[in-house]
């Protein structure tokens, strides 16, 4: 037994209360050494009459460790335990304190669950564990109102600068709801619409008017409203660790030096202003001089932001928030901006812009997810790059997973592109084949899958601003054989909710191989994932139940032959099978 | 190397900011595994212009593990970093995905810290590392005013019972500030002293009140401003987990049940509160029907409490509040306490009684430090119940520093014993060396050092009710060999800076082994502690520069030969070494 591999912590992803009744313990091990693990646990005002052994069983493992997770309900909502590590013959007692061969004779040095506090819970928005997003960049979505149109506006689908626009605006989006009903999303993420100079609009001019390029309050009102009569959710970019330089209290600043009231506003280092070989005399987001960072501990400056977050909801209904790079701003802010979203709206869904690893915001008290870009590593490095074979990519995704709360996982906002990566088919370097593998891992896999505007439609496009083309409209011009793919996936998810919330099991994820078949399972549901990422034709064989299996894509059946199912599949084929006998 | 070994997760004590500038990293390998670690750093948005490898050093060890550690001031305040691990030859990469052999291309899968947020920083009050505590159960120290004595109560030095009452008071406290400020301590941690109807007050009845037994507010502020005139602070109890079963709004509900307006001020599991097979129907400490949870999720409950934290603190001008089962009540009641507490008082220490790993409140927005009961065990196992070897105790100590960000382990709350356990004299069965050295090393240790009243004087005392036995005050019954003792050592720990908040390195501490020799270091101040943990005389040999070094305690010098310096010790002997030449 490798005990120097074998890790417990109390708090994080390693004990945490699932909901008012429930704690999830989860111990680490090294992979494929121990047989069984137990968690030994009771309650620690009455230990000798409450303790138990609780079998714990694999949740997910990497390329060196296995998870074990277990489930349990203390009746006083409170739980004293240790670990009790078995391989083979050989046991291992594991206290807070150390390991021995003997079973601990002293509860007080055992790990704790002092008690479940619903304040502390970790709750997530049901609504977001169903949800398909589209992620929509406005200045390049659809052009509905000419008359906003900026003054140096180009025509519609000419080639993205970082500075140039072409007029999209949120009458345009309005227009094409019917294109994202059709698809089937039922959430979308926009990137900002507030006033702001750029075509990006992550430079805040004014926090509390839509950018008069995109349209009005009213429009917005009126583009909510119907995406909500038609089940689609909006969720808004919160660009709140810095403002544009036409911020207000920024020129005030700018202009007045030390004397401005509103010097406290931002992070200055060194007055006056300027910017000093490359690098700004005040903190900014990057060293980009025009994103000004905000003092987020001022409180003036706190409770501006807060009412943002808080307006915007109440005035127009919005489901949630997408924060713009969450990671540089105070804890203690986003604790705040938790309360005062949740109290607007229960429902909200606060997403973090986070790309590294984000447990110290996914506790319960700040955001409900982060963009899952670890996700979209894996996922690419095993299909686009090919730096990964089916075992790597199991375990890169098998980590992601260990990391946080189940909560979390449940809602994690997963990607395969967005405007600040290039697109997904010229990742793949335009092979649609491989495209559409990407894309089934997606939408077969836990979380919340979201779409970058125009890839179900066959845009390209390589790093900002490149990823950042106007949407085509042109239906001649459209690959809609891709459109139906994604329209089919889509449903396919809505139809089978263990693909949603299901347990994920990898079945087969061997070194050197591009075979990968995987579980998803939810009660009685099984549903099982077959990938071949590779240009030649190959049969994957699994253990399965019953006598057939479906297609839920092709509608092909599969019969079971002694327990097993042997699926053909083409180059860089996939089959997504529930039983049917 | 044993990667599955290899350990750091951004945040907690891995990943932190230890002042505006200075980020400390921290990683875990192997026990003697690596030979040299570094961390290959740079500012995320001018990677290749700013990386460098830093060189990291070992901070402690436990029985598997070794802790490396660096201190980084970014000038941007952010950093993006990696790890370079070695042994021998062989050279790793770490990131935040994997490990290779190839330096990492591509900072973006490389661990983060962000950013700098002076709001998230875990600043602690400074006087708490150069404190000495000692521990009042006010019922049992002295007796000032006996018109405030109970009915019942009993001659002074009585046989301590569960229920029974001496007459102890705060006037008691102010007539014997003179003992207090002879031994030299300079911080009293009163146990409660509101309202209460048992002896130990830990069942409030009014938190705005101080107990008529004990005296009034005027006696308290008279205590209070008489030991800050001794430049002794005062810290006292907060038992907000759960009340008393006489506090009015309990009382309330367990007369009118559902009806009461304070039915969710407690967590009711059902009405009527009833008393069911010894289980109570609602929420206790323990079992305790008499101690009911209280709802600190309820904005009232909080308020109410919250109130209470701050009055006392303007009313009477207290240093602090020692938190009572601290664990049970919810993380975001005590982040609030937080900031209620500073902004009354910004040097205010709060401190948390946690009996296991409690990295949770260590962060910088709850606790300032937790009672540090692993110390505790580490040195009795080690000095009293003798199960563990001198490598056992630098490993059981090394484990503790190695969990918490350095500014909680400057002020850890560093005990023997206290009014939960039985006292340290019974500990090491009535034997005084034993004693002795567990004392010298709590003093010589990181952390505050505090004294439960009486063991400076040779009290003794089994588990409570036993260990809250009537303190003795007549001379003659007093160990004053004993409170020599202790005064020798407090006035060495003051005189010595490298004693409170020096590095710690352990020089001798091996299997099987019962010498132990430990460094501490601040600056050019050196001290070697050298313990002999053994009936029997021994020489513990260490490396040392100089040409003699003279034992703070005894004055006794001893020559360096060849860098070695030979001490012999006594059994159950101690030297506590600065150079001299």
């Amino acid at each position: 037994m490798l005990l120097e591999a074998v890790y417990h912590r109390p708090k994080l992803n390693w004990s945490y209360a699932y909901d008012r009744e429930t704690i999830h313990l989860r111990l680490r091990s090294k992979k494929d050494d121990l047989t069984h693990v137990y968690a030994f646990a009771g309650d620690k005002y009455m230990w000798d009459q409450s303790k138990e052994l609780i079998p714990m069983s694999k949740m997910t493992s990497d390329e060196l460790f296995d998870y074990w997770t277990c489930s349990v309900k203390p009746p006083y909502r409170r739980l004293k335990y240790g670990f009790l590590l078995q391989s083979g013959e050989e046991k291992i007692w594991m206290t807070e304190s150390d390991f021995s061969k003997e079973a601990p004779a002293d509860p007080n040095r055992l790990f704790d669950y002092p008690y479940i506090n619903p304040a502390d819970l970790f709750t997530v928005p049901e609504w977001v564990k169903d949800a398909v997003f589209y992620q929509i960049f406005p200045e390049r979505f659809a052009k509905g109102d000419p008359s906003l149109d900026p003054d140096n506006v180009l025509p519609w689908g000419g080639k993205p600068e970082r500075d140039n626009f072409f007029g999209g605006d949120l009458q345009g989006v309005i227009d094409h709801l019917d294109h994202l009903s059709e698809l089937g999303i039922n959430a979308i993420y926009f990137t900002p619409i507030f006033e702001a100079t750029t075509n990006h609009k992550y430079d805040t001019a004014d926090y509390m008017k839509v950018d008069p390029h995109f349209g009005d309050t009213e429009t917005l009102k009126k583009l909510v409203k119907a995406c909500h009569d038609r089940g689609i959710r909006v969720l808004l970019d919160a660009v709140f660790n810095h403002s544009g330089k036409t911020f207000a209290p920024f020129v005030d600043v700018l202009e007045k030096g030390e004397q401005s009231r509103y010097k406290d506003w931002f992070v200055v280092r060194e007055f006056p202003l300027t910017v000093k070989n490359g690098v700004p005399t005040y903190d900014t987001f990057s060293f980009e001089p025009h994103m000004p960072k905000l003092n987020t501990e001022n409180p003036e400056v706190k409770k501006y932001l807060l009412d943002v977050a808080e307006y915007w909801i109440k005035e127009v209904g919005i489901d949630g928030w997408r924060l713009d790079v969450a990671n540089e701003v105070d804890h203690q802010f986003w604790r705040d901006f938790r309360k005062v979203v949740k109290k607007a709206n229960p429902d909200a869904y606060i997403l973090g812009e986070i790309w590294h690893e984000s447990s110290g915001w996914l506790q319960g008290d700040q955001f409900d997810a982060v963009m899952n870009y670890p996700f979209t590593d894996a996922v690419l490095d095993f299909v686009a790059r090919r730096t990964l074979d089916s075992e790597g990519f199991a375990n890169a995704v098998g980590k992601q997973l260990s990391r946080y709360p189940q909560q979390a996982s449940e809602v994690a906002f997963n990607l395969l592109d967005s405007h600040d990566t290039p697109r997904l088919l010229t990742l793949c370097d335009g092979n649609k084949d491989l495209m559409k593998l990407a894309t089934v891992l997606l939408f077969t896999y836990s979380g919340t899958p979201c779409i970058y505007y125009g890839d179900e439609i066959g845009l390209d496009g390589d790093q900002d601003p490149d990823c950042r083309k106007c949407m085509e409209w042109d239906p001649a011009k459209q690959d809609r054989d891709l459109f139906a793919f994604y329209q089919k996936l889509i449903a396919i998810r809505k139809d089978l909710p263990a693909l949603r919330t299901g347990s994920i099991d990898f079945l087969d994820a061997k070194a050197n191989e591009s075979k990968l078949a995987f579980e998803r399972r939810l009660g009685e549901q099984s549903v099982l994932v077959l990938v071949n990422n590779d240009s030649i034709g190959q049969t994957i064989q699994v253990e399965a139940d019953g006598e057939a299996w479906k297609d839920a894509f092709d509608g092909q059946e599969w019969p079971t032959e002694r327990g097993m199912l042997s699926v053909r599949l083409p180059a860089y084929g996939f089959a997504i099978l529930t039983r049917v006998k």
